[in-house]
């Protein structure tokens, strides 16, 4: 059976997803679109043969509509989640999930007054082979407890609108959600130290930042957030754990020996690096949707979680480095835990 | 509009190139199956609510066939191919396009007849992420022209069935339509080396062979064979050229250090090491079947020059290392040649 | 001119100099040697033609002793390097310095009277190719200003005499000394944070530490300090800059595939990893003693310095991973300095 | 006790030897200098106090000679080897140790007549970390029997004097010597190729070369001799046995990541990568000398045995690649033969 795709949002990143749930992944149609541009809604239904709809409520409570996508602006969330839930119908919500805790735990709550997870939010990273591999390595058990983790999380430039609080909400936020993952730990505090600023970027950004994380385990987790490096995209991760360490690999490319120098190209952009995972991440959505099972990606409850951490991360920025204990209420059973 | 597929042969690599076109592709569905089993083909039939048909001529000749997979035993891939040209129907046929050279050449001539390309052979390592860096590399020309390429296809351990030939015409016949792509140049002679024999190996078997081709532009390629190396399956790919050289990536894989090594694990199979590759080779193939262009992959042409490659190091096998000179008729403009 | 070395202290570090002025270094002779087991330096003595002396101010004062070498217990090597600079004569004395801060400041005291620098503290990793090539890539400024430094320092396993101050005082007062030296620059701050600990240890050690150092220009150092990570002996170091970053390659070994594994060897211990510094170290400092020239390697002020700073991070340790600031006296000019 | 070192020829490379047993290697000193230019050997002589000598016979009758180092030119190297086995001393003789086969078993005739061995003669490589970590791999059986062996032999640009037949007896004579000993095994043929030649040289030179040869156990060796690479000094090694394989690794230099890239630096001439290999031969030679003990380095018979094999690379080159067989002699018993 296909799954009928309804679309809320048909900006850059809604319009990726639609191509990928078209062209790329089988099984998945999209059916409905909806944009608070009724224009661009309509253009680009056009080339999906999609129907247009005047509102995200509309859109989620039509009989040709099997599941939803969320891709709106990130303060418009919360709501179509909730009608989604409220239909009965499985969410994809591109992240934030909310833009405060409180709207997150609204949505934990009728989530789990559904009884069952329908919500799935887009963090794409546990669905990369490389974090995959390490995840399975330390699951193992061959490394022994993790006790510490290195990140880096590099951007050639980013433009002016970008701003020193979005290096914890829209860039370390898939480190929080995917190292919670792969420790399958929680994070319990967290800091943000801002180091001698690159002079190659606008004057109003700190970057790099560094972010300190500890999580319930005694893990220490140390991430180099650094937006402006010029040199590209570049992911770095490894985990040490008391035998051992695993480290996620460089993408793949060819070496090339020229004037004096053995080189490999850097990636440009998160594009190249997470395509795959991208793929797969709607691969399996689509595919749990059609099965009727609840989402093997992150849960609502996962969607909060990032957001309270990095509410932590940005208290501590803007207390100059202090060490903010993330104030996270009770994990419920729906999402594996006790409350 | 979805490309309906008829798909002759649904044994292992027929059924794996059904799901590919199922799950994995979009665009495309299949609608007919049939095999020399018929009890095979009606439940790979069933499974994706295809059409059985008592014969390869009748599903080519179906309206509900638009365009023809051959996946069936290598000595039938002629007669099929021939069918699907006179059906003025696009057709991807495994390799070999034929088991002979005269019949490589019948298909040729039947496509040169047809007046336009409706072939496409499957040869998956032109659709390799690798392979396509390294091409890109060069031909932008930073390397000046290529003089040496060196490469090696290694293959853990290999059934009592494969023979010292198969080394040629089932493994080296990948690296040799490969190469003659990388380089757009064509081999003119061949010659096949047996270095002492591993101990790891049934005895009928030289194992490891070294091959040596030169092309018209006086390129010398070197390509190790060792279908029973044991430690894993590993592809390597260097080339040479007036200012630097280029050279495979090994697959991405997490490193770890543990117990006084830093190591990764070596892919045991093809199937991981050119998955994406197979992968993109179909999605290609579909999107210009649904555009109704002529197909980007590997020719008849190329199926008859591989062919005519591959007799030529068997009978430098034979013929205890003598070098033999490939024996290639004029390539025809259909084919971007001269005759 | 060969340099005649006396040697204070043949236990097995100085036995291993003793070693290295001998057999490996051109240009020196170990002509006295003593030790407090004064059979023990008889033995070493007759080794290699050395006079014993029955105390370490005798030997400075020996006129066939024209450069100092101390390696005896770390309390007692303030009073043999005072005894040298009285006597005018150069010393090369292993890390420690001093065991207080306010020894190594008579230290330095007494050589600024002196007017002309004559110790050289036993800080190897100035002289390690790898590190050398890193300071060129960082002060040609190819990479713009340094911000932030990722290091590790682990080591298979500790004794149970090994306590949790000397992860600083004996293991990271390497990194303390060679980053000082890298990014030509002054620490001012350290921290040290306790993750959760190996198990893989004796009961009071705290293993691995996390140190935090800051500088004068704002550069921040995180340092993983880990002695019982039991896969071996691993030195890392990465400088981020502005532009780019350059990192510290791990020894050559050779690669081997076998068994599903692509691997490489990891040193067990330092001895592998920094026997080349060595070497160049002494090579380096006899050479300085024989053309009469001040000491390339690292000051009496480094050795200060590096003392200075051990202290604040076993305070931060102390004190529950509290940030403690570096309290160092002005630098005077002979050390480049303004005091 | 000082090994006193007379040395003939005193040019660039006897000049660079005379440095090594000066300032780098311990218990040895250069006591006696002779070259056809005696202003030349004055001037030298002068710089590290040694005595001048008329001519090489006088040098070696020396009783302040212990041992002699032949660095002068190549057609000389046979009779100041003859001599110094006639005056019963030790000789490092640079390669290759004689200008005709001939030469050279006169030389192993005299040392067999001797009785025991007194001639090393200057292959450097079997001193290299990276070959002999590797040789130990070979040796432990944990790859099983070696089969094959991929070699690159390259370097940036050459002169114009270098001509076709030095790319066998200057360049691959190097492999030639150290895959010998790698194995453990003899070269029975020999073949030399000629690719496309590099656009990048001068006219009267065939480069690359891609030279093959088979050993008396049946492996094979392909061997990339490209001197005008432009790129760098690159020296690749890589044993495929029947377990697995080991390569040697590139020499260790710092990452740098900047502009997009992810590179590290070539060599650019042998001095960088061998001259550890360099100190170790002397160094081993001088203790083998002190010790009254026959040295382990690469022998006279093993000098005859390269200067054989590239005799027949050179005939094979000549006749346009065929493939030539190697005629050496039965080895002694005196160098572990039968003979």
């Amino acid at each position: 059976m296909t799954v009928r795709v309804g679309v809320i949002g048909a900006g850059m990143i809604g319009q990726d997803h639609i191509r990928r749930l078209t062209d790329v992944v089988t099984g998945a149609q999209v059916t409905a679109v909806t944009d608070i541009d009724q224009a661009r809604a309509a253009e680009v239904a056009a080339r999906v043969g999609a129907t247009v709809f005047p509102a995200g409520s509309d859109l989620i409570a039509s009989p040709d509509v099997d599941a939803v996508l969320v891709t709106s602006w990130g303060p418009t969330h919360a709501e179509h989640v909730l009608n989604a839930i409220a239909a009965g119908k499985p969410v994809f919500c591109e992240k934030p999930l909310a833009t405060t805790a409180e709207d997150c735990l609204r949505i934990v709550e009728a989530e789990r007054a559904h009884g069952r997870r329908l919500v799935q939010v887009g963090f794409m990273r546990r669905f990369d082979a490389g974090y995959r591999q390490m995840k399975e390595v330390i699951t193992s058990g061959s490394l022994g407890a993790p006790l510490i983790v290195h990140c880096a999380h590099r951007n050639p430039t980013v433009p002016e609108s970008y701003t020193s609080v979005m290096a914890a909400q829209d860039t370390a936020v898939h480190e929080i959600d995917v190292l919670r993952w792969l420790l399958d730990d929680e994070i319990v505090s967290a800091q943000v130290i801002t180091p001698r600023a690159t002079s190659q970027r606008f004057g109003h950004l700190k970057d790099p930042q560094l972010m300190y994380f500890e999580t319930a385990n005694g893990v220490r987790i140390d991430l180099e957030v650094f937006v402006n490096c010029q040199y590209g995209y570049d992911i770095q991760c490894e985990t040490v754990g008391e035998a051992g360490l695993v480290r996620l690999p460089d993408p793949a490319a060819v070496a090339v020996r020229t004037a004096g120098q053995h080189g490999t190209a850097v990636l440009q952009d998160w594009k190249g690096r997470f395509a795959d995972a991208f793929d797969t991440e709607f691969r399996e959505w689509v595919a749990s949707v059609e099965a009727g099972t609840e989402p093997t990606g992150p849960s609502a409850w996962d969607g909060y979680a990032a957001t309270v951490i990095t509410d932590a991360a940005v208290r501590s920025l803007d207390s100059d480095g202090t060490v903010v204990t993330v104030d996270m209420k009770p994990r419920p059973a729906l999402y594996g835990g006790t409350a």
